[in-house]
């Protein structure tokens, strides 16, 4: 349990007086609250949606308020394991509790408590960023006009948990894991992390966009008859996983992959994603990628099904796009004239 | 550089007088030359593809002179990194030269050579041992009258490295590793080996066999909050780890994925497949499975197009089963029938 907790979390536009115009962009595994834009003392840090949300884009900070918010048990300004426990003047570590994507959803409704707003005209997100679109829905139907849930699936199957235990036992078996305890060695499970990564970036490409992008083209032109990177994929991935491990706190990985797994609302009706949905009021927006087979459209279809078996009222889209679950962050325009129309419609809705 | 190397082989059946009853299994990534049966002193240790192997079999050993080769470094009795170098006195480790697809072939036809085979009635192998199959009908098509290919793929898509490459860096970035040379230090890298295995499982099953065989299941009926095993497939993934850390050696699982990797019969050819197999002149059975995302059957098709420009001989099925990869090791009774039928062709070609 924690007793208190900060939560990070940037806006973009103006809360209109009727308070209706707030939109909350909830993130995946590696993102924050930093949806769009930049500092202006750190102009390359840009916003990892920036395509999508900001002046004139699909998502129109002209036209909407805009909440990012850093999870719970994140890394980049929330309480997470990272923080110092007040009780023991040390980092939380191991004894951060696990949390869910409810506990998110529920942070997220604290938050908007205190920034006044009532009813969000949307909240939108991607792979697992969706699934809090779809709990916002669910947990807090009062709350939320319109769900946007994109390249999502309403939980992970055998397969999906798989990658994250692969994922989850890179870290915890690093010798410099500690049990989680290791911010007091000086040390990080470095090893664990870059692993993690690794593997998700497989997962978040498709076969064909890999093969597009990187082939079998060798670095050095031709095959060395070593271990060490020969294949242009290889150094891909050892850079991405790099970079993820000098950023990304071990700790916070565990958690927000353990949230993935255990996303399931159905989990309460018996399985019924149907009676899970009973409750939502939301229209929805659903989009799924052809070429994701992380959340392949099959499992979006299935949100879809279950809304329509409460008549609610869904758009689903289907976008043919090579590159895989990353999809959803690039700037297809099919896909973005769909949220763009979208949002059009819900700024209607909304206009006072 | 070897300058000699031992293979250890087992054979079932009798060699013919004509000496033209010969098959040549080869092996993928984790099993050897003991292809099927037991021993009289280990009536549990069963040939890895003893369902397709033995007498009144698919492959009927009353009929077939059938041989089963542990590659060039392999840990099963052929020489390897883990064997003793004769010229230092200790294990190769990472002095082991890094083998190709070709070296485990020529090495194999060497085998043939002692063994007054001159010619192979098949050479049959499933993913990794069916490139073989293909290499044998590439390099040395006086020597081969029958490829039987499953499960394969001509190269490595830029994924399938991918994999392997996540799965090398964990063993070799695993501190026990010591550079390749562990056996000295009285360590194995035990937790890369384990990281390895768990990956290369989750890319033997379909998505759907998995969802069928372990689902969401919970080990304890509930969920427990933590990082340890919660769902059945985390305790399965971590048991085919833990188990295969204990058996294999890790310096060939590197140098197993670094063969899978450089595999590519067309890249003499300016990436042309049909002018790599002009040169062939066995026919072929080429097998895949619908499930199989590893080596999907758009693989196969690409090694039968390539035959069929060549105006080669060639049978092609695809069989519609549901476990992945794997498929290519289990009873589906179709596949089994059609093998089966292939052999009886093969045998009426043979017959004196």
């Amino acid at each position: 349990m924690l007793e208190a907790y900060d939560l990070a979390y940037e806006t973009y536009g103006t809360l209109n007086a009727e308070r209706s115009n707030a939109v909350l962009v909830c993130h995946a595994l590696n993102a924050a609250h930093h949806v769009a834009g930049y500092y202006a003392d750190d102009p390359k840090n840009i916003g990892w949606w920036d395509n999508m949300i900001g002046p004139g884009k699909p998502l129109d900070t002209d036209r909407f308020f805009v909440l990012g918010v850093n999870n719970l048990g994140g890394c980049f300004g929330s309480t997470g394991p990272a923080s110092i426990n007040p009780k023991t003047g040390k980092h939380f570590g191991s004894a951060f509790p696990v949390v869910t994507v409810e506990d998110w959803v529920n942070a997220q409704a604290r938050l908007a408590d205190r920034l006044g707003i009532e009813r969000f005209a949307a909240v939108m997100g991607g792979s697992l960023g969706a699934m809090q679109a779809l709990q916002w829905a669910i947990g807090h139907p009062d709350r939320i006009r319109n769900a946007i849930a994109i390249a999502t699936a309403p939980k992970l199957s055998a397969q999906n948990i798989a990658f994250n235990e692969v994922a989850r036992q890179a870290i915890t078996t690093d010798p410099d894991f500690h049990g989680g305890d290791y911010y007091g060695h000086g040390v990080i499970p470095r090893r664990g992390l870059r692993l993690a990564r690794m593997i998700g970036h497989i997962t978040y490409l498709s076969d064909d966009a890999m093969m597009e992008k990187f082939g079998r083209s060798l670095r050095s032109g031709a095959i060395q008859f070593h271990f060490d990177v020969d294949f242009e994929v290889e150094s891909y991935l050892r850079y991405q996983g790099d970079k993820f491990a000098e950023y990304f706190d071990a700790n916070t990985y565990l958690l927000i992959t353990r949230a993935l797994d255990y996303f399931d609302p159905a989990q309460d009706y018996e399985g019924d994603l149907s009676r899970a949905f009973a409750r939502a009021k939301a229209r929805f927006l659903v989009v799924s990628f052809t070429s994701d087979w992380r959340f392949a459209s099959s499992r979006s279809r299935e949100v879809v099904k279950a809304l329509l078996d409460n008549r609610r009222d869904v758009s689903y889209a289907e976008i043919d796009a090579p590159h895989g679950h990353d999809a959803f962050l690039l700037d297809d325009p099919r896909y973005h004239a769909l949220v763009r129309a979208y949002y059009d419609n819900i700024g209607r809705e909304i206009a006072p």
